[in-house]
């Protein structure tokens, strides 16, 4: 018996674990997506997890809770306590490219499927330790449109492949916002912005108050801002609709222009799936024209579970070259958390064995591992049970961790090799040459 | 051109980071261990990055230099100081099995790759963040001696198939050294073993004069110590060469009957690649039986490639369960940082794209977008050129991210679809319903 224990193994709030069974099914999840990633012709990159502070803070992101480090034990710790953990993988990103701009070929295109980290409070769908997994296409100078179609086409495929349960992801154009308001003759388009943001939480009616009062808008301006954010659509239908709404730009143009190329490139996928939503705005000061967000059709409320969008400087912070780009981020943990607490993930095996090899006596032990070498080599993943248990106790073993079959060695020149399927109880003999799980 | 830049886009020292062909590899190589791994059916285990600093503190561990986490804009921050960033992936795998006990299936068998940080000093082979690939076996109660073969097995296997250059895994058992010195006469045998241990740094002769000064051993006690630490070997020859020194013990019995036994179950491995060495002690407080040290042939002084042992208590800090287990981590950022130093990784694809699709045209951007979307749905990783730039360009971009073939649509009915292989320089008719890279 081991000592008293002295320290409990409390999981520590905003930090997600989970058991292997579940383990196995995000496996398969990151499997998913990066395969998808690189079926796109994406290379993968990984940064470290800090950078310097002055990196991380470079934007001014003061609004993220950023994790610093510093060394137990040090006495001096100027080093350490530069260094930060990332909060997104877009300042990592702009750094890695501006660190290493000679080696990379443009137009760079990259996924980076990492762990960030928010000194956040937590609470549903908010964690302190993450998973997301960004894709980002970026250029010296210039960036087709049709990149903006293609990241939620990925993404698009990425969610059906995974079978997360209903989603939309939203569209819009930075340039349609600020051109319409432009186009109704409104001095201070970002104020406007600002506000129209808030509807989810505060409503048409509050934010109508934010705009005819502190933001200083006519009664008739205000309206038509709240029949923008009202638009919703599909196809080149919205272009109608926001052109019946009466404010007209150069800008607002050139954004309806961009936003029905968009959706015309992504008229293929069903219905629903993809829909143009006139009151996205997002990241206020980054992005300049495309903008995604991605929500549960039956848990808006729960949050962006995708985002991103187009922005015309990836990395002036680090280094003097012009590098628009485009990008969006899949918040993985985010979505899968939700499947598990949802009950939807979870309750198959916990073991990637297809086979356990039973030992039913020492004397059978080294046709046991000839056996298992045998499968092995053929691809097949193959566990031993290294002890001449009685039988009941391997095959139970196999049952709990959801192996699928179990495997006897032969015996002799009587008994030849048998396997049984667990899901049936069928038990038949097997040549190890040739069987298969399907088989 | 964008604003003058701000901050120096710094890599940080013992932080690696590698270009996209050199990711690459370590991706096939991250993919390879894995594989390996779930081959010999143990389940993926991830634990969060940190740990409650006092579970990392539990067993005393001050030697590590470990990160703690502070928010940056926190005033009282009596929380985030107490979480430390873990040093190794054993104590948050004895963490996680105790608090996970009741719905895990014991025996346990888990892998884990996983990055881990210490607020070391850079040098060669020793990075600040690094990652790990362990597995483990435990038990309630025992674990079967075979799985102590079967591990060196793995990492065998995994070595082999990466292409790791010539390496040696050391085998020695813990009951052999403490059975010896206790066999001799010897009071203290964990200060001969502690000075045994330096042999590899300051030589027979400086072991020889700790042994019989500050160690207070007899010359012939000293030189049958520095005999044994000079015993190797793969076979039973090993166990007769130990007993010729004449030290005769209950425990040095057993120990060398373990560790026959576990050269014997591994007998069939290539001469060389698993070798018993009577010197190796490793982790002095933790291991109780079988150890593992693996180094590079030729450059035995860049430490430890693989280590560990088995154990008699994974968990005792933690919870009132005896979990004794046997376990192997392979040092994955040591040994490719050194093949990336050597030159002998990189220089290959920079793009998982087998195929680029041009887009000669705007005329034939549909016909460009179909044939990529055709032999994506084929399982072909394929990247579009999203813009009509001249056909040398697109080719050159192929080229310059070492994309294999080029793809043309066809055009009317006159050309049909045409592939140039970037290697040969050849450029056929091809099919995108049946056509493979390897064609």
């Amino acid at each position: 018996m081991a000592d008293a224990p002295v320290v409990r193994p409390t999981p520590i709030s905003g930090f997600p674990e989970w058991l292997p069974d579940v383990r196995m099914v995000e496996l398969r999840w990151l499997d998913t997506i990066r395969a998808t990633f690189e079926r796109y012709g994406f290379c993968s990159v990984e940064t470290p997890s800090v950078e310097a502070l002055d990196a991380l803070m470079a934007k001014g992101e003061t609004s993220q809770e950023v994790y610093t480090l510093r060394r137990l034990q040090a006495e001096d710790d100027g080093d350490s306590s530069r260094l930060g953990l990332h909060f997104d993988l877009t300042v990592p990103f702009a750094r890695y490219v501006a660190a290493h701009f000679n080696d990379l070929v443009f137009p760079f295109k990259r996924y980076q499927i990492q762990r960030v980290w928010r000194g956040e409070r937590p609470q549903e769908g908010r964690f302190r330790e993450f998973t997301q997994c960004d894709i980002d296409v970026i250029n010296i100078d210039q960036v087709p449109l049709h990149f903006d179609a293609e990241l939620p086409r990925i993404v698009h495929e990425v969610l059906t492949t995974l079978g997360v349960p209903a989603w939309t992801l939203n569209i819009n154009n930075r340039k349609v916002l600020q051109g319409f308001y432009e186009g109704l003759g409104i001095g201070d388009p970002l104020a406007v912005i600002r506000a129209a943001d808030k509807i989810d939480k505060i409503g048409s009616a509050g934010v109508e108050a934010l705009l005819t009062g502190p933001v200083g808008l006519t009664a008739d301006q205000a309206r038509a801002c709240l029949d923008l954010a009202h638009v919703r659509g599909s196809d080149s239908g919205v272009v109608e609709a926001v052109g019946r709404l009466g404010a007209k730009s150069d800008l607002l143009t050139e954004g309806l222009d961009e936003l029905a190329r968009v959706l015309d490139d992504l008229a293929d996928l069903p219905p629903g799936s993809v829909v143009a939503d006139l009151s996205i705005a997002r990241g206020l000061d980054y992005y300049t024209g495309t903008v995604y967000e991605a929500k549960f059709v039956d848990a808006p409320g729960y949050g962006s579970i995708c985002s991103g969008g187009r922005y015309d400087d990836l990395a002036g912070t680090f280094i003097r070259r012009h590098l628009p780009g485009v990008g969006i981020s899949i918040g993985l943990t985010r979505i899968f958390a939700k499947l598990v607490a949802d009950g939807l993930v979870g309750g198959g095996p916990a073991s990637p064995a297809q086979v356990l090899v039973v030992i039913p006596s020492d004397e059978r032990r080294a046709d046991a591992l000839a056996t298992a070498r045998q499968l092995r080599a053929r691809g097949l993943n193959v566990e031993t049970y290294h002890q001449a248990d009685k039988l009941a106790k391997q095959i139970r073993y196999a049952s709990r961790k959801g192996i699928g079959h179990v495997w006897f060695p032969p015996f002799g020149d009587d008994r030849p090799h048998e396997v049984k399927n667990m899901a049936t109880g069928e038990q038949n003999p097997a040549d190890p040459a040739v069987w298969s799980p399907a088989s």
